[in-house]
């Protein structure tokens, strides 16, 4: 079948690569849509140190079986999809064939032996391919004839939802969101689900910042001219959400949030970055660092979208063939024409 | 009167500091005992750098009126204290003279103008001196016969305990206490006190971990041996009490903790640090900064060691007069010899 790979830092598309098979408790989908991550972007430019970096990690729980990641071949990526069911594997259920799902991108192995993340693998196929294998018990049904092309936002928008859960923000707190990307905006949307009537959110683009308003917030702020804390008023300890994921943000939010403000860290900074514990100290702040969400989540995230309580439309700004992945891969460093870039295969 | 100052980052002892003189609502103290806190180690080494971070950051609550710290004249430390009432002032209620009090040590002004802390001042004198004017309301009683000496320590005490508060850990959950100085051992006191079962301590000092273990530590480790993370085991989540304070450890903590453990950042490391944030996202830590402690907790930590549920004595390493002060901070730097230094001026 064909799909897009990483290969030595560079995107390709296959003509030839092998037809995923699915196992005892498996489904085979067609992928109908799936939607380009950041986390995609910056694992094809800095995967080998994320992969150093997760090697120098104790005390987390591994999933798989142990496989070695081999950046110098083929890797299949794409973990935000949706696709139509074509079969199901041996002695396995599945909705009938044609049906849309998505699923929590993890694939437990037939054999009991491990779990596979469906996000970067030499083996396991993702997103951005014709097919793919994914766990029977896991697929949710799209429901209200949503389509592909949004249905394939259930996975982002599941992470703003989970950073806002791991948040325990109430209703009366006012919310910082730093950064309008993706995630940010995921952020916005489950900040808005959840009835928080104070959301401010920071983005140097324009267009980024009309999206947030789109999604729910009540300030958007261009940092160039106000900071979010100054529109947020200084006093009181308000929730910062940290969508940015670059070097230097983290100390700046310890130097300037209001004492007392929890942060939660949802933008992923692969670089090693420096702070100064004084700032935190001085204003005792709490960090929350979140990642990824739980199988309610990601089916309250479906939920939301499918019930029109999340309009995630205006953010995709470009659906694609596989043949412009790598284009794609391009196109989104620039966060004034893209937001969302989904594929088609 | 005879009180040691800090000038020009030397520690010197001045004879003829002005006399304190209270105000209404203020009481003058005969200091009896005062500890010398690591903090101020730091201030008299890095003053100058710890006012310029603190300048920089933004969101903190000030206290005082707007002061300026001048570390080319005489600065007055010492907040760990404990002293004998001598007089109220004018139109204030104080205990009888000769009664051994401590206080929480921030000092309104009488003309209503801000609230100092007894911490570092140019102006305000602390309990490194032969009086000191502390605030009628907040004073505390010392209890049975507590002496001075002891009853100094319970502002350290204190800091542990709202760590541990802040911590909200419970007492089927797992501590691991990095570092056994001062405010090591008072969070393992407050530990013990709150019911923690398991409280592994770690410290490269062997005085230091025999301390630990009669506070309420259960297992103490020598990090050149065997980790604290292996000691607690690597699998369940933990709270992790940072009290060493110097670079490296937070991104070691980031690295080396069990995923979804608790990190309560209690020492104070006043330089810029290098983490990487994506240790802590992987295994979505929370980090929790913290300082100083509430009335409430001052009031407790008093009753604490004052009821023997706390035996401070054993912190005690020196009791030396004003003129040893300077000997004092330099001798604190070797924790093998020194944990606590008492000056009786």
């Amino acid at each position: 079948m064909r799909a897009a790979v990483l290969n030595s830092g560079q995107i390709l598309v296959r003509e030839d690569v092998e037809e995923p098979v699915p196992g005892p408790g498996q489904v085979l989908v067609q992928v109908k849509a799936c939607g380009i991550c950041g986390s995609d972007l910056h694992f094809a430019k800095h995967g080998a140190d994320m992969l150093a970096l997760g090697k120098r990690m104790e005390g987390v729980p591994r999933l798989g079986g142990g496989d070695e990641l081999d950046l110098a071949h083929d890797v299949y990526m794409g973990h935000e999809f949706a696709g139509e069911v074509i079969e199901a594997g041996p002695g396995t259920t599945a909705p009938p064939a044609g049906t849309l799902v998505t699923a929590f991108p993890i694939l437990p192995r037939p054999d009991g032996s491990g779990i596979d993340a469906i996000v970067y693998s030499n083996r396991v196929k993702g997103g951005y391919g014709e097919r793919i294998v994914l766990s029977a018990p896991l697929l949710q049904e799209v429901p209200n004839g949503l389509p592909a092309h949004h249905a394939a936002l259930t996975e982002p928008m599941a992470v703003g939802l989970h950073a806002v859960n791991r948040s325990g923000i109430e209703a009366g707190q006012k919310a910082v969101v730093l950064g309008c990307g993706p995630v940010g905006l995921a952020v916005i949307g489950a900040l808005k689900v959840r009835g928080v009537r104070s959301i401010v959110a920071a983005d140097f683009s324009p267009a980024r910042r009309a999206l947030a308003t789109g999604l729910g917030a009540t300030d958007v702020v261009d940092p160039r001219e106000e900071t979010a804390w100054a529109r947020a008023g200084s006093a009181a300890p308000v929730v910062v959400f940290e969508a940015i994921g670059v070097p230097g943000i983290l100390d700046d939010i310890l130097r300037c949030a209001p004492a007392q403000s929890r942060v939660v860290v949802v933008g992923v900074c692969m670089n090693a970055d420096t702070v100064n514990p004084y700032f935190g100290i001085s204003k005792e702040l709490n960090l929350q660092f979140v990642l990824g969400y739980t199988p309610e989540e990601f089916a309250a995230s479906l939920r939301s979208i499918a019930e029109g309580e999340i309009d995630v439309a205006p953010l995709v700004t470009a659906r694609v063939g596989l043949d412009r992945v790598p284009w794609a891969f391009e196109a989104l460093g620039d966060p004034e024409e893209h937001c969302k870039i989904i594929v088609e295969p």
